[in-house]
């Protein structure tokens, strides 16, 4: 048996440029395919019509809720160059296309290679096993990926699923799978949009939150363990928000950021 | 006779999905058209395929450099949504495609209306008038570009230009044109990448720095006047980095947010 993830992101080359996959049952919010496992599938189906060149930086526009079911995904190369491979990619459930993505894929040189500077630095947690983990139960409203990916949220940003917002549209936490699958660059993808909306402690919990567009830059493949993981939106305004969020691996490196602009709930 | 940003980037259309454009002379950096300038000059295509919607995220990948002459625009309307019209575009030059593009474009409502919540500011700037005006000719290589934007960058982060590099990535500025042509949502694809690389301040200037990716999110349309940017590298590593900017109007409200994910230039 393989991972879970690996699983649920298998892609089957279909000739040339074409993949058949499959909406694992699970991996959703509230019966929507979560928006981070989607970006993970079609970054699956793009990695490899890079030669497995890995993702450097992908951008996804969401058209269409995807659930639970056979998809296809046109990918399209569009350049082969020498350090990055960019590649175009649909994903089309029924006869409806859901997701348009765009991408570069290449290698990682290691973040010591070359100039060096960190202004940042990963978020201060407790220790994994004194933040409770996000489960799929225990929302308003089911919250099914809480069975495939660990996340545990810092205490002081997790009080919004009982009611008790903190004011603040920020959450901190850590990220791993449940079954100890490392985590690489294609595991990030899922990574960015595996939090609760940052905006739940400002706003409260009310539901499916839809992302317009989401761009992840992956910075370094992270070394093993849980990876800290901290998200914000700092401007809502005209119906609309941006979430940026930061992946930091167990050696404090940064090893993903990512900004999504969003629609925001009905309120 | 128009301003000169709209000559620039004034597109034709050839029948349907396509679009005639020429390059201008001038929005170059050291002979390579500026990313900014492409990045509103297919905008404008992929507007005019949105049946004049703003464009409210656009992402461009960056596969070769453009230089002055003719290009077409090839355009594809993936969604036309009740809120939303989502393109795709790629930028061909000779046998060659220099970029792809992905956005979606929609109206901006009112930034009050619903909720509002900004947790930055403007950066703070002495007057537009005290601020030294980036010309073409006052650095290590010709910024021809600054011929046809007013871009005015705080004293204390200028000194890159004169080997006196401030020690922290960070530039600030004021963004106008100098023929007073208003800065819509559309000029603000250009500003995005109109300043200079904000890492110059803490490697100084060598050179052309090839963008990856660039995202534009325009948050609201400006109010009249200048508008303030800031622009910051917190992370390089790995022969790459990220330029964060912000936008704002003269009435304090943040309207456009742009990442890019850059290539180290040689050192």
């Amino acid at each position: 048996m393989g991972f879970q993830f690996d699983d649920a992101v298998a892609v089957i080359a279909r000739g040339t440029d074409q993949y058949s996959a499959n909406v694992h049952v699970g991996w959703d919010i509230g019966g929507n395919a979560n928006g981070g496992y989607v970006l993970a599938l079609v970054g699956a189906a793009m990695r490899d019509a890079a030669d497995q060149r890995k993702p450097i930086t992908v951008t996804a526009h969401y058209l269409a809720p995807l659930k639970a079911g056979p998809v296809e995904i046109d990918t399209q190369v569009v350049k082969r160059g020498k350090r990055l491979t960019t590649v175009l990619a649909t994903v089309r459930q029924g006869d409806r296309d859901a997701l348009r993505a765009i991408g570069a894929f290449g290698e990682f040189p290691d973040p010591s290679d070359g100039l060096f500077h960190s202004e940042g630095a990963p978020p201060t947690l407790p220790n994994f096993e004194d933040c409770p983990p996000r489960n799929s139960g225990s929302q308003q409203f089911p919250v099914a990926l809480m069975d495939y990916v660990d996340v545990r949220i810092h205490p002081d940003d997790s009080g919004f699923a009982r009611g008790q917002t903190s004011g603040n549209a920020l959450v901190r936490g850590w990220f791993a799978f449940p079954d100890n699958r490392p985590i690489d660059s294609l595991a990030m993808l899922l990574a960015t949009d595996a939090f609760p909306p940052a905006l739940f402690n400002l706003t409260g919990a009310p539901g499916w939150v839809p992302t317009i567009e989401l761009t992840a830059h992956i910075r370094a493949e992270p070394a093993p363990g849980p990876l800290r993981g901290v998200f914000a939106s700092r401007f809502i305004q005209g119906g609309m928000f941006e979430e940026d969020g930061e992946l930091w691996d167990s050696q404090g490196i940064l090893v993903c950021q990512s900004r999504q602009l969003g629609l925001m709930p009905r309120l």
